[in-house]
């Protein structure tokens, strides 16, 4: 497929996005063409215990080939490695192996691994380059384009972190075969998403996938990985700093992250809360933008079909209100939240009122 | 004096620096002019317990009349808050104190609170705004200006930062009367620094102030830390990320560098080890760029009436020749090192071969 340039504003540099199958043979070859690695140039490769144990030796191989002087970081997998504690042992370490500035990162996995790889790249040395490695369908989709890098604090998520855009993403779609369902499944959620603010034929073609039975199937899904990230980057190229149309990818998001936070991140998948979550934004779409009724009920349809939940067993707990509240906070004019005039496109509206979106939120509620 | 504006290549924002006595009285009125701070934004002053005694309700005082919503975070003083258990815990206070994405952080002190709160600044929220108000002269006259932030490791200093320009630097050289003797004197090494590499006015003006005893009088040098915000300013919007230009600023720190880490950093305040490796480099200079070796003496000359130390007592230590080469390894070519071809010029050499660099340290030591 096509590689994907993304160009920052004001920035000098571009970068490359590859979506291509067996690319994670390839890693060093592209390397070199791409971000110009040189002979012994020390290659730091961060990736976690699952995703080393399945594809570590294949990038470290391809990356010594391509002449690099690697060393592997592995971290636990999930969620608690995305921690200031564990980007301070990395910089530990890396200080201990005397990294030096013309060093390369390395990140190799889903989300985490990138967060705080990238984070750590950005940091040390007042910045080391790096490159993206995604391995989940979240992350080649959407999480691994754009920059956004960062950790959590006991506080809340995502509250310690930099804009520091990787050098290149090689995203292989073979890598999926090893996901398990349900964080495939969680990862359609945010390609719905992009095919609902951005790109409608993205829909049209999950929605076909998903009737043959082929929507995890990583070969028939990596024209759509594609799709995603032309859509990310064509996001990211106009708004580096989220302070604009960027925000059009928090579709879903302010009911997906209020459900995580209420619910507990253990209850749902990232992209389970989203799918959740853009239903009711579809329906406040529907009362506050016109949006066509019809189109929100295609989405619910493909959403279930594709197996994510699209309704909730119980009214949400007081907690839900106090996150959307939270939110509010940084707004200065009511609850912001991205709404969906028409397939394909996006607006930040601010709410006056919370009535509507309480309705939308009380719908969501099965059998009600 | 008249405000200095600094410019990055590429960067849409300019910011200002201003060097004015009293300033320190309107840090609010003049953030709300150069950086638009609005009634009721969050502001965090963070600044040392010495410097928060002196100075702390002046400042919070004008940022609350100008409409900030102030907290003050107070650190320990000195080097050993410059660690990333210290940025951590800047954090998590802003966290648990919900600071948003409109807050700007207040840096009032030396160069550890700007290097630690700056760098915290940069990581928050992936980025706040953040302002210096330098109190040292060695932070008013260099190190406020360039957006290097960072914080050492056990391993090494400033390991770990960011490049993240304030929105604005307020100097005010009232504030200098309260600063130790020593701590003036080591301040006026860099400004010697300037002027050697760039602005040779600066050192016939202190030698003037230096003959009548004027050189540690905080009024009477305020021209000169104008002086070298311009010329700091200078090389910065030249060499933003300090790949070229910008390195003239390391004059004298090849040799400073590894004396303060081989006689241990309390042997040596900065700019001591820094009046040293000058001697040391100016020497070189000689050797290596037919620089007139009258002016060389007479920067010595210089040196030595501010009271700075130019000779030394014994002979290095074999771990300053292992410091020396451990900048090797960043360069490829040899140790690289900032000389001097003529006064107010500067030009990064790789040095073949140690011998030239060992015979003028050899001569550094008092009585040989």
């Amino acid at each position: 497929m096509k590689s994907i340039s993304v160009r920052i504003a004001g920035r000098p540099r571009r970068y490359t996005v590859r979506v291509e199958r067996g690319l994670l043979d390839h890693v060093g070859a592209r390397l070199r063409r791409d971000a110009g690695l040189l002979p012994g140039t020390p290659v730091a490769l961060v990736t976690d215990r699952n995703v080393g144990r399945l594809y570590g030796a294949r990038v470290e191989r391809s990356l010594r080939r391509a002449g690099g002087a690697v060393r592997r970081y592995t971290l636990a997998p999930g969620e608690p490695s995305k921690d200031l504690a564990v980007a301070t042992r990395l910089f530990e370490a890396w200080a201990r192996d005397g990294l030096g500035k013309n060093a390369i990162v390395v990140a190799l996995g889903g989300g985490v691994v990138s967060d705080v790889a990238g984070f750590a790249a950005s940091a040390f040395g007042r910045g080391l380059s790096w490159v993206a490695v995604p391995t989940t369908l979240l992350a080649q989709a959407d999480a691994s384009i754009g920059g956004k890098t960062g950790v959590n604090l006991k506080a809340g998520k995502n509250l310690v972190g930099a804009f520091h855009h990787p050098r290149a993403v090689y995203a292989d779609p073979e890598a999926l075969r090893t996901l398990p369902a349900r964080s495939m499944r969680a990862g359609l959620a945010e390609v719905v998403k992009m095919g609902v603010v951005r790109d409608p034929s993205i829909l049209v073609r999950l929605t076909s996938l998903a009737r043959r039975g082929l929507a995890l199937d990583p070969r028939a899904v990596a024209p759509l990985v594609h799709a995603c990230a032309v859509s990310k980057a064509w996001f990211v190229s106009r708004d580096e700093r989220d302070k604009g149309i960027r925000r059009a990818l928090n579709f879903g998001h302010t009911v997906g992250h209020a459900l995580e936070a209420s619910e507990g991140y253990r209850a749902f998948h990232h992209g389970e809360a989203v799918a959740v979550g853009m239903v009711a934004e579809l329906r406040l779409s529907v009362l506050e933008l016109g949006l066509d009724p019809i189109a929100a009920v295609h989405v619910e349809a493909l959403l279930k079909a594709l197996g994510l939940p699209t309704s909730l067993k119980r009214r949400v707990k007081p907690s839900f209100w106090r996150a959307v509240l939270r939110d509010k906070k940084r707004g200065r004019a009511g609850v912001r939240v991205v709404l969906c005039p028409a397939i394909g496109k996006a607006k930040v509206i601010a709410l006056p009122s919370l009535t509507q979106l309480e309705r939308v939120v009380g719908s969501l509620v099965r059998g009600r």
